[in-house]
């Protein structure tokens, strides 16, 4: 049975598991530091597909096919799908996976999905509302930038406080058996501390992410030095440095440990991305394709997956608003059963 | 704790129930027949606010507000809100709700959202990961029609299969006492016919209803006549007719017993709506500000609703794809404790 040990954090009892796990890349993440994790990277950014949006659908189709074969499930094993993505309307979640005809449940985090997702998912699996659960989610660079700024034939410049958003998707099967377990989860609350430049969303992000874990800390009565990594994403540059100094008024620091997901996925030396990478794919895929694998092989035992999501949109910017953001925890284990927080 | 009946069919044991619900619109849906049970109605359909963005954010914040108003609760004695809507990320969701600071989970189901946050939120009661959790969704003409359609001023001709997107928003409360009961819920599955009409989200729609509603009636081996009500929305004329052939295909018949919400909102004759209502709003304010109430009074005992989400983007549209449907169903009941289903 899950355990509620503060407002929004509860421990998943039965500890599920993540059975399979899979990412996909573009040609940009193929040539980054990650690259040969990736389980399929497209020479090819339109996928075979005639527009960006149907090429970001046929990317979640396709990870989550790699994620059920790597698994040996068929989608008929599955009993719940939850997926979401940046697209408006989050098209490529629907589009892309239809097809699998498994039950759906849309979500909308922005680039938090990745968390919320496995965050239900396992949820679900750990009460015995799914034998099996799936979790996707997606980002293309070319139907992100036409969306959320201009298309890619006007050139437009890009200030150093701007993300690359990655062409990139994630995948993760959980269900009960063996594998790294999800220990406790943490939902977030909106937080928006004013800012308004759409081209600084790790700036909108990084109070979010403070937030919650400091709020997994005090709930878990937890310290980083309980965990091997601390993963937030896609924070970049500017966020994480702002996350540092936002957790430090608290007395937490976590820089010995502390990656994110923004700044593992390119090279920024070779890589023109400025601030680092965004995007939903951007945590999916370094958390599917680089850490749950080298969580299998030992390498980490307890890890904070913390994706991070700028919860705008371009109207509202528009319109002089600022960004609100949401940063969703989860707790995964290597350590095998039985280990308490 | 909750049981399984069916890969996506769960029956809650302890049947959480919906504490308090509200309903907000705006001037056309006051002169509607339900015009009386909303909980407040806007005479200004801009709420005060400078955008139709932002008007449609103050109406989340605003219906959530006399939902806890109404049943006596603070925001912080909420443990999680699931919330969506129809607008580019989901901004009236992030935005209106940001100062509440409640755990936030966005969901997008498009016109489905009421019936995914409210089977989301009972779910989380049910198994103790939420002592309460508010489930809210809106919709507004104009922020739609501008996104969707054509921006007002253009004065876009409607054909008659159109509906009339419903400015209007509904919330509910779920958690433990005495209130309507949530017993079963059936999460949908995306079903995609080749409707390629955005003037025709209804019959995009419809195939979606029928599958979940025979999924459900098989999994917990009920028929029609086991419920007095069964509530649609927002299918409109066309999406009606169309669920009734689907249905009588299979033999099941529901004609006598079912009401569609984008069917009931406005009086048609009167009213300009070509085929009916539609938008999150409608199915939220129809089941928050007029079903609930009458099932408290005792009008109808045992209900299924099944809110239905059109999952396309204007974009999409564009570039020829058809448009995928989803619905979602939860099983309210006023009977009390005890019944088995």
């Amino acid at each position: 049975m899950a355990k509620k040990l503060g407002r929004s954090t509860i421990r998943l009892e039965s500890s599920p598991v993540i059975l399979s796990s899979a990412a996909i890349g573009s040609k940009m993440e193929g040539e980054g530091p990650l690259g040969r994790y990736f389980d399929y990277v497209a020479s090819d950014p339109t996928f075979g597909e005639e527009s960006w949006e149907k090429a970001e659908g046929k990317m979640q189709q396709l990870v989550l096919q790699t994620a059920l074969q790597k698994g040996g499930f068929s989608p008929e094993e599955m009993d719940c799908l939850f997926a979401g993505d940046l697209l408006n309307q989050c098209v490529s979640s629907s589009y892309g996976l239809r097809s699998f005809e498994i039950p759906f449940l849309g979500l909308y985090g922005a680039c938090s999905t990745m968390s919320e997702s496995l965050m239900l998912a396992s949820l679900f699996v750990e009460c015995g509302l799914a034998r099996r659960a799936a979790a996707v989610t997606s980002s293309h660079f070319c139907s992100a930038e036409r969306q959320f700024r201009f298309p890619l034939e006007y050139g437009g410049q890009r200030p150093p406080s701007a993300q690359w958003t990655a062409t990139a998707a994630g995948a993760a099967i959980v269900g009960k058996g063996k594998g790294v377990a999800v220990r406790t989860v943490t939902a977030g609350t909106i937080r928006d501390l004013g800012i308004t430049d759409a081209n600084n969303m790790g700036a909108a992000m990084a109070p979010a992410a403070a937030s919650t874990l400091l709020t997994f800390f005090s709930d878990t009565c937890t310290h980083p030095a309980d965990y091997d990594l601390i993963l937030t994403g896609d924070l970049g540059q500017v966020g994480r440095d702002l996350l540092y100094e936002l957790l430090e008024t608290e007395g937490v620091r976590i820089s010995d440990r502390h990656e994110d997901c923004g700044l593992l996925l390119y090279d920024r030396e070779k890589q023109d991305v400025h601030a680092g990478a965004s995007g939903c794919g951007c945590s999916a895929s370094v958390l599917c394709g680089s850490i749950l694998p080298a969580m299998s092989r030992g390498e980490y035992r307890e890890v904070l997956f913390m994706a991070t999501g700028a919860l705008m949109s371009p109207t509202m910017v528009q319109q002089g608003e600022s960004i609100p953001g949401v940063a969703h925890l989860v707790h995964l284990s290597a350590s095998g059963r039985g280990r308490e927080e």
